[in-house]
């Protein structure tokens, strides 16, 4: 297949370019490189079968000529905003990252014809609650503009993927570590104590309990989901059962860097305004499909730690 | 209080304008009066706790200066397309209309401090199921471009609601009928036997089977939810536990309006791409709240039927 991969120099989206091109599909990836960067695709750049185009896809002209050259068969739309603190301080930042990037995006699938959509959703999207997430849980209350902007995204992909038969894979992804990550707490970390190798300050009271995602495992998820369920509309959590405190990650990021840090916690149950100190996916739908991950939580966290570290 | 009615030239924002001047507040209509109508609310200028401006919603700049020059206590929002199959053809009327509206509302409240929020959402957020459907049903499918942007908006004031701390009053309507309407199946089948009296085509085989809620009845949902649910963040479904058929819908018609035309079904169990044929409410959320429909929908449409026809 020709496909276009939004946000293909991120992150996740890199690892993703990786594992296709293993498939054998063509591939274009469209990045502004303002989240993206250029090292985590330099090894792709003059393969016959890999394309890279700085752009921004708010930029509805520019996004519309890049459909109307290639043919695609299947958008894997990651592009997003990552950072879900500065969204809280801004809420245009999930706006436009996050939910114009992806109309912009049905827009010129609707265009151009584009009949398959792989979207990477997340777990902020079932807001704060204890209970426990299958795919149908309600309601869905985000507490922070990053979830708001998923769901909405969501929304959108629904009523597309009826009124113009896309068929369409979403996955809602847990935290997510490993090679090439620049966002959250295990890189927080890492800086505070290269900057103060003798105390670690962490927000909230160290109590926040979820779920960590090896980088691999979730490309393998992905790559799994789409090529094995077969619905108009599917829509699946992706994660393991296992979960790691915030205080585990601090001791761990602690005796990776070969410190003895003191831990100093600011207290109340939460890191920021809009983060979800705990959560716990149902996973039975992925597993019945025949997936799960490899490596549990703490082990995604411990490689996460040694990676940034240059181990 | 000094309350901000967006749409409230429309059909329903202007029986809202009608009930929360009786409960003496001061109200701000604004309306574009693309959808909404100088008529709906001619009774009301002039009156001194009464302003209307007409002004597009969309257009920030304006409405960051309404906001600026009003103090306002609480928002109604009811701005949004109301015409489902309009949206289907062209993705950018919901994606402006439904959601760019809320979205800047939100933008507003944000910057000018303004703490109580209603919002008018709907049934097609569920999308389409023959379930039960309550306040907390998921998954959240929904098929038409109104429901994404409504479920879009939903999205945005749950974090919104949660960040900065925006008490919010969600009510999600059925269809509904009465003085001032001017879409929908009512207004379709007269409008059709008054081109041919002798005939009448009915999209879809007649079966679509929904609630119908009379106008006046719905503004007093609204008012009664806003005035005793007092969470954060409150959503109950608003309706009744009656339902309507299209073929009996069009019986009615014909019947109010004294004619013998034969009834002439296209088939299939939908009228247009994003009709949802049927779906029944669970209202014991709001019962158990106090309220409950006082006009049964069989009644809501046959005195729709009779005020659109000037009895």
């Amino acid at each position: 297949m020709k496909i276009l991969i939004t946000g293909g120099a991120g992150f996740i989206g890199s690892h993703l370019c990786d594992a296709l091109l293993i498939e054998n599909h063509k591939i274009v990836v469209v990045d502004n490189l303002i989240l993206g960067r250029i090292e985590n695709i330099s090894h792709l750049i003059g393969l016959e079968s890999f394309q890279f185009i700085e752009e921004d896809i708010l930029n509805f002209d520019k996004l519309q000529g890049i459909f109307k050259e290639h043919s695609f068969d299947m958008v894997y739309h990651l592009a997003a905003n990552s950072d879900i603190q500065k969204g809280g301080k801004d809420p245009e930042v999930d706006y436009n990252l996050t939910f114009n990037t992806t109309f912009n995006i049905l827009l010129c699938m609707k265009e151009f014809d584009v009949k398959k959509l792989f979207f990477a959703s997340t777990s902020a999207i079932y807001g704060e609650t204890l209970e426990n997430l299958t795919e149908d849980f309600g309601p869905l209350q985000p507490v922070s503009n990053y979830g708001a902007g998923k769901l909405a995204s969501e929304a959108f992909i629904s009523a597309f993927s009826a009124t113009y038969n896309i068929q369409t894979w979403i996955t809602r992804f847990p935290n997510v570590v490993g090679e090439r990550f620049t966002h959250g707490v295990i890189f927080d970390f890492i800086n505070k104590l290269k900057a103060n190798p003798h105390e670690l300050i962490v927000l909230g009271n160290g109590e926040q309990n979820k779920p960590y995602l090896y980088v691999k495992d979730l490309i393998e998820g992905i790559l799994y989901v789409c090529n094995t369920a077969q619905d108009r509309l599917n829509v699946y959590n992706l994660g393991s059962y296992t979960r790691t405190k915030v205080k585990e990650i601090a001791l761990m990021v602690i005796e990776e860097m070969g410190l003895k840090a003191t831990i100093k916690y600011t207290g109340g149950d939460r890191g920021w305004v809009g983060d979800v100190p705990e959560f716990k996916y149902d996973l039975s739908k992925i597993n019945q499909l025949g997936w799960e991950a490899k490596i549990n939580s703490n082990d995604s966290v411990r490689i996460a730690i040694q990676k940034a570290l240059g181990k």
